[in-house]
């Protein structure tokens, strides 16, 4: 008997985004590539809806008993389409998604695009979805990695304004995050003898401490310790320069802000990104953009980020277990 | 009779860097070109040592009082060789080459490399290049640009702790800036109805207020003002996706700070990047990279940077005289 390929949760998102048309579009392909089976999550209506603009049969539905011997949509209805209702309903489909992956009926979870607003409106503040899963797991340390063929990369401190980001830095969660990625990134990607870089916060790695401490006080003690733990890591190297042509010699880079790790990705990594977490009790990963309800059905959504997410997902789940 | 090529001051930088052999590189590729005259100015045992390993002759020394009939090198040797001699040694050449520029006997100042620590150990502390220009001639408010064909970006704040980066900008920084930006850009590069973007200080745009403030309190009423004004303006804009595609429906894209600006600049434009500085009585362009002692007087340094800030001073004077 063959064996059997993995077993993937995919959570549609926001019913009234494009999360719907790229997990349909997800679904399809994944199929065709016959590297894994997928267990669609979300709203039956949406479903129909971006059946029609793309074109894609909507699989049949089923319900979480039935799994592993059938696959398809497991139908969740909002109670409403106000942002309380669509917050809830996302919160829904995870709640379901997680009890999958922790039960080990899934071997992982892609999430389709969500607003975290939608989810302030349906009682869980100021969370996007890798801090939900963290709480919801018990996960101290969840490490956001923008994952790309080419390029990977490890904002240190995620979405926070800016002027905040200096004082959540520190030796210690910078160890903790890297050491994380450290083995996630030989177990998921098989790389054996990952090469990190971590980029400055400062403008020219503070310029011998003219432009800025953190190099000297945080940064430099972190990576020292870091290597005493065996991680083959350098820096802290000027972002501008690391990016303009260095990057190509690391396996992964890590970054004290989003934007200086954003900017490189999705300048590299335009159409193909995908957002994986690190340090999650099971695989996770969710394409690179937002729920974007102003193309929504309209068959203008590009599903590419989606796919990639789903076959990430899949080639994790095949190299892991 | 023909007309003259404009005249253009070059000061060599560092006399222990790269700059000596790329302002010769720059002299000869200039002279090849046709297109301007350049007077070097810096030191001449440097300038023999650059002659050595580039294999370009050595141009005439020349004194300011034969300008305009000659072009060649104006000789200034460095009093010694320690950092602070070495930064005496390019204020020396700044005095005489801005002396040139303000008295109309250049048309432009192209600047090589040099460093911050040695013009402190000079007693120029905290300074470089930008802030000195700027209060010797008493301009209030200079404009560091990154300059290429494809991207032209303005860092709002430059060489700053990223921490205090929120804290020095506001609404009357911006509209300042981003005036001069579009006198200049259309004088200098005779763009007529440039387009200008603004990227955001928070991750998202700050996602309507929940990451950061600074997003509705200073960046949008600065924009609202400069509209008014009759800039052709937008943003602002998250970084990353502006970056990711937008940036090419736009002539000049202005960021809060250094990195944000210069990540993408030297992803897009590795080699061929210059400096320009706005808001001075005169041109001034610099390459965008240190003194790399490291590889100085050894024939590796890439004076393609350095050549195309000559070229760029050319280019501009020409335009606007």
């Amino acid at each position: 008997m063959p064996k059997l390929t993995p077993l993937l949760a995919v959570t549609a998102g926001d019913p009234d985004g494009i999360g719907p048309e790229a997990a349909l579009a997800a679904y399809k392909a994944i199929n065709e590539l016959n590297i894994a089976r997928l267990i669609l999550i979300g709203c039956p209506s949406a479903f129909e809806k971006a059946s029609r603009s793309t074109g894609i049969s909507i699989p049949p539905c089923i319900t979480p008993n039935e799994i592993p011997e059938k696959i398809g949509l497991i139908p969740i209805e909002p109670a409403s389409h106000d942002l309380a209702g669509r917050g809830s309903h996302v919160l829904s489909q995870l709640r379901l998604a997680v009890d999958l992956a922790i039960s080990g009926k899934a071997r992982s979870l892609t999430t389709g695009p969500a607003r975290k607003d939608a989810f302030a409106a349906a009682g869980e503040p100021f969370s996007g979805h890798t801090e939900l899963l963290a709480r919801w797991t018990g996960s101290q340390t969840p490490v956001m990695m923008m994952y790309g063929p080419k390029l990977k990369v490890i904002p240190l401190t995620t979405h926070v304004p800016l002027m905040n980001v200096a004082n959540l830095l520190s030796i210690d969660l910078i160890v903790e995050k890297l050491r994380i990625a450290e083995r996630d990134t030989r177990r998921y990607f098989g790389i054996k003898a990952p090469k990190f870089a971590v980029t400055s916060l400062n403008p020219h790695a503070g310029e011998g401490g003219n432009i800025g401490k953190e190099e000297f006080e945080i940064f430099s003690p972190a990576i020292a310790e870091l290597k005493k733990l065996g991680l083959d890591i350098s820096g802290p190297f000027p972002a501008d320069s690391l990016f303009a042509s260095g990057w190509r010699n690391f396996d992964v880079i890590a970054c004290p802000y989003h934007d200086q790790a954003l900017i490189p990705f999705k300048m590299v990594h335009f159409k193909d990104g995908v957002n994986v977490t690190l340090g999650l009790p099971f695989i996770r990963t969710a394409p690179d953009h937002g729920t974007a309800e102003d193309i929504a059905f309209t068959g203008k959504a590009d599903p590419s980020s989606m796919i990639a997410a789903a076959r990430l997902a899949a080639d994790i789940a095949t190299r892991i277990f």
